[in-house]
């Protein structure tokens, strides 16, 4: 099976290890995957109808799969990962779409925070979410078999609903 | 596609519109149900081990699909349909399962406990909810068309993840 | 300031490290304090109106402050202890009295908890919450110190909402 | 007693009903307040350091009460709002100062999100918030008497916060 994922990449700092991991999962999981720094986007994403916002959210909806991935700041996601997410429309705006929720963190203590609060952001636009949201540490994410708890958990029912999304 | 579910009830009172709107829903989505009304169990609840608690627990198994279904008490769900999910064991008690999470009130004002609070719970069971959680008003549940918004939106997920789960 | 403190311990197991941590915090916080084993209430607490349950409910209400406290189950509060918060009137079930939430765990992946979902459900019966949400290691929350931090934080907000409640 | 607000206005729309809701509640609080509107920030939000951004942050610092308001977007806060809660310390940003979490929407179905995912920011700032997470109709606000249930039941509870806040 061929998909596409879109990494969608909530740290204030470009190069981050929450790109490094976002990328990775999506490799692991099979995808080709084009990501998108927010950092990047600049005060466009402050308002609404910004071209590059736009042009951003677009390629985010031609992806079968989309990584949501964040840093951990206080307690949950970042606010310029829900800056972006909030220029999708309500219910369609991922809609049909697979999503992931992914946060790094520099201890455990937030490990709840994907799937408590990142994970309804993403289901409130329509993405189906079929995994449970992942957290990984900071420090230890990029180790051998770090994803492997995880992926034989949740990569069959995430691989299932895009076979799905692929008929469409 | 012939699939089973287990409709599980958490409302102490029998026979309630929790059971009704929760046997209408497997019923929407194309199942064959066996229900289980956790108020039956009785005190074996309260701890471990019961056998007429554990022949509960391996009907749900024995299902493809699970509704868990309660009433909304205290902004979330039902103290007695958390005493039955606690049966279950963490990552593979519900694991392989399409669940929804499915809950009833008198107002809209909780409408995001399923997806805040229930789901997260059958997830930790290792089951797999590609649908957005359901909150329907007890007064308006069983109206025609009630069902027609969520099941546009969700039934295909729904039915993609049974599909793979038909495959195992 | 005197004060005195109500230990509602929802673990099914009697004599367990939730219940004596909660004791402790209840210690540590200044409060003569009277403790309701929930698991003792028996079979009454699955339905309403039983007289050995509203007599614990009132023992609770007597209190000036109300240590809520639970082992973690499937990434929340036990379904025993959600069983006896239904027993309260929404609103006005607590309120006026000053109540903290505490759930112990085995791991620190749960941490959350108490802040996301137990915390809520106190506050939906009317109990003002002025502290954080308290998650401690059930190996680690005897040892010296364990809870100084957390005290540091937030026993002064919790003094100042008792002082106020001395005042009714 | 004589107590200062700082309005936090997570609207991307200046002069929005969200300011007038959060200015009325500090008002009705009996409070003297400032209001920051976030979207005056600018580009700034984006990073950390800018000193536009660090003069609202001590703004917010120096007031009693903390009024942090929000439009709903996504079930949930907005980006916006969160990006300017981001540049507070953990912990200690907000410690020692009363905070109310407030949220308008245009229907009532996401009434829980200001206890269950707002209110749990503040804290982690190290705010004290005694009273339920305020919703409101952005059709209702305005009305008179939309706020009395809510003042009746938790304006006790944030003015006792008060008076200790006053005695440091």
């Amino acid at each position: 099976m061929m998909f596409t994922a879109a990494v969608i990449v909530g740290n204030p700092k470009p190069q981050s290890r929450t790109r490094d991991a976002a990328e990775r999962l999506a490799s692991a999981l099979g995808a080709t995957s084009t990501t998108i720094e927010v950092s990047e986007l600049g005060a466009g994403l402050l308002g609404f109808g910004d071209p590059l916002v736009a042009d951003a959210v677009a390629r985010v909806q031609d992806a079968d799969l989309v990584i949501a991935a964040s840093p951990t700041f206080k307690g949950t996601y970042s606010g310029l990962l829900k800056l972006f997410l909030d220029q999708f429309a309500t219910a369609t705006g991922l809609a049909g779409r697979v999503a992931v929720p992914l946060m790094l963190g520099a201890g455990p203590a937030h490990a709840l925070a994907p799937e408590l609060s990142l994970k309804p952001v993403l289901v409130e636009l329509g993405a189906i979410c079929p995994a449970q949201g992942l957290y990984q540490l900071d420090k230890r994410y990029a180790e051998e078999g770090a994803l492997d708890t995880w992926l034989g958990a949740w990569a069959p029912a995430i691989h299932a609903s895009l076979r799905e999304d692929g008929s469409r």
